[in-house]
């Protein structure tokens, strides 16, 4: 049994919760040699290694269509980042002027999911070996969508 | 005073709910003419409009630093999809073999974050007015990015 306690205010919810609109769910996980934030490399253009995305056995058969070649975007759920922040030195060098993260690529933001453009090297049983991923061991993956035509920098 | 029923079971939580690894928050809207799917083009190079994306007074901070002609990636969560699709025609289209939906573009799938890259036509307070963007009158925004570098297609 429960007993709400009406007797106590409610604690106003923040205007960051008051907007939220879906929770997200792992449909696999990324298992690389890279294991702290900070001996990853910023991007993925910047020597980031290859590692295996494991997708869950539910989702096994989203990936019917997947060829070893195809270029691919990876959307991950940054576990490790900050969500109060609204303003950094990018790249975390004190010398640039603070900025708003929707300008920049930091990890820390409100929605901390990571954006990351790789090739798929192998294709296992449900399984993916992707590079160049920056994204450390263990970190969440929530979407996994084809580059949709030519050659992309972002 | 809530009565907890311990006398039934507790329903069995679905696979895919048992990987929940965070709550998406609205840091804006999209503000377009589109008002339904069925009007949206499937992408926004297939002859999308321009939109307003308003964005909430908390998160306002966090766009100091973008810039009137700046391509940004602007990250939406698609709320009218369905989340129990794993297989889908592309593009709608029966004739289309069944693809695994991380091999498509398809807004159905188990996270239905959209990916948009579009330009920033015009800065007001607290909003952006952007082109082309497909997503739909009301749909809560969740991320901006800004692209890299060079020209992307995806």
């Amino acid at each position: 049994m429960i007993v709400k306690k009406t007797e106590q205010p409610r604690r106003k919810p923040t205007a960051a919760k008051r907007g939220r609109v879906g929770s997200l769910r792992s449909i696999g996980v990324i298992r690389s040699g890279l294991k702290t934030r900070k001996e990853a490399p910023k991007q993925g253009a910047e020597g980031a290694p290859e590692a295996w995305l494991e997708v869950r056995a539910f989702a096994g058969p989203a990936l019917d269509g997947l060829a070893e070649g195809d270029d691919i975007i990876v959307l991950t759920w940054l576990h490790q980042a900050r969500r109060d922040v609204l303003k950094v030195h990018p790249r975390g060098d004190k010398s640039n002027p603070l900025t708003g993260v929707f300008a920049t690529r930091s990890p820390d933001r409100p929605n901390p999911v990571g954006l990351h453009r790789v090739t798929v090297r192998q294709i296992g049983k449900n399984r993916l070996l992707i590079s160049p991923i920056e994204a450390i061991d263990g970190t969440p993956v929530v979407d996994i969508k084809p580059v949709l035509s030519g050659v992309a920098d972002f």
